[in-house]
């Protein structure tokens, strides 16, 4: 059995971010020369998702609206999380709704994908750098 | 270490539709040999989940009002998403609340699962040709 | 390849609750002896979840704010499910809400994780015995 593991760093510009790492993940396949086996993908931190959909702007947008209705930033004192000084109460909910690890079939040295699977981070509580593991298992 | 690869495919007659695809995964769990291992279900589209629970009719209706409630499929122009042309920006979001994917465990060659877990395909945006993925790997 | 496999029981005093695990995690990655490779947690049932987030109270509040105002337990007549005796409707919706299960990743012989990472079992219909599946594959 091979293994392989790499982390990827982001830091975005704005609170809320969404972010196609398909490339990377990509990359991370072919060098763990794996052919047949899993990929798991997961944000290293609790207010971040990786997720699979679309690449599609509107969607993203979507995303966010729906998000944000139903999670809404503010007040800051609406969540007890928030006590503790930090502000990212939503942040920790809207990471959940969205879930936090994708887990890929790899088949033939690819990730084994319909038409549109496009895996994204999804960034709850930005501007500061953060990361993303890969690890992959298989032969 | 083994790996087995196998699609499934579904057409439901209507837009959204919840359909127990566990004798197909246990079918595929035999056909792979693996006795011990890990099991990726995965739907190969973003407009539909796999998901674990329970086989009653009174439950997947009120799954179906809860997303419908939480994500209306109407006024279609609510959604950026469909602007494109599409009418299915509902269904992308029904999908992230209900999940992509479900890893099972294999022991003695069989699922390894507690007396009510049955694994649905959920559909969100039905009346076309499409496929779930099912991915072991193990020994 | 190697497997190993865990079951780890729990009985909460009240309906809902959030118990971290990470410690039982841990120590059956130990037992394992695997060093790369994945592990599975998931509850065998299906009105509870395991996930991985913050340790802090405050936050298990605002979890339980959340589902509980997104999908309430009262009244009992909501929902079709409970039509058939029970009155756990609203945590079969609860623990799709919150997700089935966590895929980790192990590497060097410990749980691949970041600094507040830590695995949950949140319970949404307690008071009785129920049970974890901890399942690891690897080398």
């Amino acid at each position: 059995m091979k293994s392989y593991r790499e982390e990827v760093w982001f830091e975005t510009q704005s609170r809320r971010d969404y972010i196609n790492i398909t490339p990377q993940v990509q990359s991370a396949v072919q060098k763990s020369g794996v052919k047949e086996g899993l990929c798991l993908v997961n944000p290293m931190h609790i207010t971040a998702s990786v997720y699979i959909n679309d690449d599609e702007q509107g969607l993203l947008k979507d995303y966010d609206d729906f998000l944000e209705r139903l999670v809404p930033h503010e007040p800051i004192s609406k969540y007890r999380h928030n006590n503790t000084g930090e502000d990212n109460g939503d942040a920790h909910i809207k990471r959940q709704v969205m879930g936090r690890e994708v887990v890929a079939a790899i088949t033939n040295g690819k990730l084994d994908f319909g038409p549109w699977e496009q895996i994204f981070y999804a960034e709850f509580d930005g501007r500061r750098r953060k990361r993303v593991l890969i690890k992959i298992i298989g032969e």
